[in-house]
């Protein structure tokens, strides 16, 4: 837990939320990607050592179409850089925190990201995110 | 906008969620402060560049009351550092954003704040904060 790697935020029309997010941060979206294993779109911008992913949903089965449909718009979730993933799932296992999936999986931006159950962090979905090497 | 400077989280009960924070972080609060305007008692950890703030209400018109109330535990705000907190209101104002505040307010850990309405940014509460010097 290095320091927050991103905060997603949930939106219905990415288009839209990128002019939004460049006025409000006063930088553009330096990257565009799709998860198709995730069912979403994604931009990130930059913000000193952070960033901001925005995530729109591409099929009404995505996790995030089902948030939008509950919660309407808003923070999805908060990343957490990790250095090494395995080591850190296991020390949050022992710790009680449960972990979504076990074996880590190829996210945006170049990370291997799991996630912990919101139930078990307060309500907060919490993600891990390492950078994939080489 | 040069950082997050910190993630707050709307908890029911502070000394619980000190606990489960310090494990999932794996470092203590530093500091735990009441804002009696708002109707607060907040918590703060170091996530090398950014913090993590816990609020629970000390009552019930307080906003994390009412927020708890209609969303439960979970992300209520994403707060960012600027240098200059009037120019930068002055410049999202001029980009369309809705000030809650339009002077900025002491608010915990030192900072004046801001609030946007969480309307013109796709259902996100931002805080801008400024370190109040000398």
């Amino acid at each position: 837990m290095r320091k927050i790697e991103h905060i997603g935020i949930a939106v219905k029309d990415l288009e839209t939320s990128n002019q939004l997010f460049e006025k409000l941060l006063g930088t553009p979206a330096y990257k565009m990607e799709e998860v198709a294993s995730e069912g979403v779109k994604t931009s990130f911008f930059m913000n000193g050592p952070n960033k901001i992913e925005l995530l729109e949903a591409t099929n009404p089965d995505s996790p995030i179409a089902k948030f939008l449909e509950k919660k309407g718009e808003g923070i999805h979730h908060i990343a957490f850089d990790v250095e090494d993933i395995v080591s850190e799932i296991a020390r949050l296992k022992e710790e009680g925190f449960t972990v979504l999936n076990e074996t880590p999986k190829k996210g945006a931006d170049n990370k291997l990201v799991v996630f912990l159950h919101p139930k078990g962090t307060n309500g907060v979905l919490v993600e891990l995110c390492q950078e994939i090497r080489e």
